[in-house]
């Protein structure tokens, strides 16, 4: 939390990970960010990890620092009431973001009829409207058939990945889309609709990296090679301990210290001789890679990870532990409020337990204490009266009436 | 590309991923961004995917519409200049993006004395100022022993991700925070330094999701389940044409489409019956995943691609055909300039193939033609004349004393 954009309100009609999350990156820069759900809350409201009484950690993860409205969404009065939040006047209100098919009176045109200068930032599945989903576009990606030992050796099997990237960059993307238009209108004046497709933002990033170029201009595509970095040295090794880690040789620098702090760089260089490459270029280390692996692993293999750590303190060895999740938590000083990045946090409805804030330090807004998700409709009565101004008579006629929710019936 | 940030200046001074991304999208909308690069070119200047002469596919893709100056920054001389051009006046100016360790006269201090409201943003390793990367901060994170299988049948071996996940967020984070400090410079006059560190971005997202807590509160953490879906049913299946397709039921609406669509609506009813889960949950699918993958992997078996995508369209079964990089880009639609997404570029050093532009298209900023990514240097004298105000006489003497570089000699 900061407090940089404390003057913009934001309402968020979402789900899953790409909205909320470019929703929750504003409210951890400070802007005021309502989120509306259906009473009862949206698709996401139970995703798993959920604790043992089955409230979502993964909700409470994407939703901190938001304020919740539980509306009857598909009621004409409830989406009325929709509307009117996310129109509301005030210089910095009229912001819509959202990763859902829009309903009736909130989409771009309704919107825009009751204010103007709205702007109203979408993320679709695919560009004609046809559903897609973070699964279905990594399938499409290519990425899952170069991942782990997809090739040859796996059979030509797909490799998902599990960290949602495509929803994630969506997400991003759609933060810094917001503050595009939010910029543009704050200097003419003029709203507008900022659509992205998740497909899009897929085929972006593979073309970015080279790799639509690679098989147009060359004809071919880069095959799957399990765990080793494409291009120049990066493998994974067994310690003595049982553990695996990663070492990394990008530079020539990094690859020099890889010499000196395993006592290995004569052997290393003969390698060179031996396979006939430089292995100061990366392409050279690439082309090595199996012959320079023989000598660290069996290295690795000789030493615990204490000890491996010990003899790369210090030596400008690029290189990690792998860690599951529980010795991410458990051991990791990083992953604890040891780091500023994370607050011991109360969390409704879970308990108390260390969540991360924004990963970004802004001098001129500092870090402020992290806040949790809200309860689903915990703001209900209060958006209605600060926002819309309805009176405790008419909030209450709209709870009686099912049209509105507060946090224990919501 | 389109105009949207026109009036901005922004000055990079980045290798590999993350900062080339986040200046690369301020550029895609409009602003000006020179990447300034050592001579003969940054650590990633030949990075793969390269084409058969050795230029960069991966940098021509991440760097974009931007404009290139090649200075000896090794040397006193060409680091003034490099300060000098990071620091030149102007409102829309003094912003500088950064993935490296910062050179002398470049950190934010000595940027700060030479303008006093200039933007920092600074991507780093670790918060401790140590190295880490895409590759460590993964291996790091908990996601590699749960991705593909990993778990009990796949003996613990982790599988890192292709796809440089945290270093795309990580450049979209900075892009964010670019635009919320520029915000912020604009109404006070104040400029500041931004830093994020890549395993902190990380973290945080590990964190969003859930996972740190799932730890906490519940002494857990998610299994490798494979491609399944965690908490709701997803999985892959072969085709008749040896062909594999993911198939997902995130919603109700989802999972009863793929009854109709397949005509196994009675049968997986009774999955539930025998299974004693309600499949309208998500729950409920998740545990009865290996009933209902055994009915739908006899009927994908039985036919191809081309049937399966026959008998779903119009559906509303959510699912994809995993694609490998090359069948995406020769088979899928998306992936041309069909979509507006790609126009075929005219890259120099490489020729003309499609490129991806941004994926956001601003209604009031319509998109524009694509840009290829400049030659290394191919604007030094350009930017040394327009931006310092050099003579051609000075230019000439910074080129010939070796501390700027065009194009030829880059």
């Amino acid at each position: 939390m900061n407090r940089l954009l404390q003057d913009l309100r934001i309402v968020e009609f979402s789900a899953f990970v790409a909205a909320p999350l470019g929703g929750m990156t504003m409210a951890q820069c400070g802007a005021e960010v309502i989120r509306i759900d259906p009473i009862g809350g949206a698709i996401d409201h139970n995703r798993w990890p959920v604790s043992d009484s089955g409230a979502s950690l993964y909700w409470a993860g994407l939703n901190k620092a938001k304020r919740s409205v539980a509306l009857a969404l598909d009621k004409p009065e409830g989406r009325e009431l929709a509307q009117a939040i996310a129109t509301a006047p005030g210089p910095g209100g009229g912001i819509v973001l959202t990763n859902l098919p829009p309903l009736t009176g909130l989409d771009y045109g309704s919107l825009k009829a009751k204010r103007e200068d709205v702007i109203l930032l979408r993320l679709i599945g695919n560009r004609d409207g046809s559903a897609a989903v973070d699964y279905t576009v990594n399938a499409a990606s290519g990425f899952p058939l170069v991942t782990g030992n997809s090739g040859a050796g796996g059979g030509g099997l797909p490799v998902n990945h599990v960290l949602p990237a495509w929803d994630i960059a969506a997400g991003l993307y759609l933060a810094t889309a917001l503050l595009a238009a939010e910029r543009h209108r704050a200097r003419t004046g003029a709203g507008q609709e900022v659509v992205a497709a998740l497909s899009d933002v897929m085929l972006a990033t593979v073309g970015n990296l080279g790799y639509v170029g690679d098989v147009h201009v060359n004809g071919r595509a880069r095959p799957a090679i399990g765990n080793d970095l494409y291009g120049s040295f990066g493998r994974d090794f067994a310690t003595a301990d049982g553990r695996r880690i990663i070492i990394i040789a990008l530079t020539p620098r990094q690859w020099r210290a890889i010499g000196r702090a395993t006592g290995l760089a004569e052997k290393l260089a003969m390698v060179g001789t031996i396979m006939e490459v430089d292995l100061e270029t990366e392409t050279g280390r690439y082309e090595a890679r199996d012959a320079i692996a023989a000598l660290l692993a069996r290295w690795c293999a000789g030493r615990t990870l204490a000890e491996i750590r010990d003899a790369f303190s210090g030596t400008g060895v690029l290189w990690g532990p792998f860690q599951s999740f529980i010795e991410l938590v458990r051991d990791d000083p990083r992953c604890s409020p040891q780091n500023p990045l994370f607050a011991d946090v109360e969390q409704p409805g879970i308990g108390r337990y260390p969540m991360p804030g924004l990963p970004l330090d802004f001098t001129a807004a500092p870090r402020e204490p992290t806040r949790p998700a809200p309860r689903l409709g915990e703001h209900t009565g209060q958006v209605l009266s600060e926002v819309l101004g309805l009176s405790a008579g008419e909030i209450a006629r709209l709870h009686g009436a099912g049209i509105a929710a507060g946090p224990n019936l919501a």
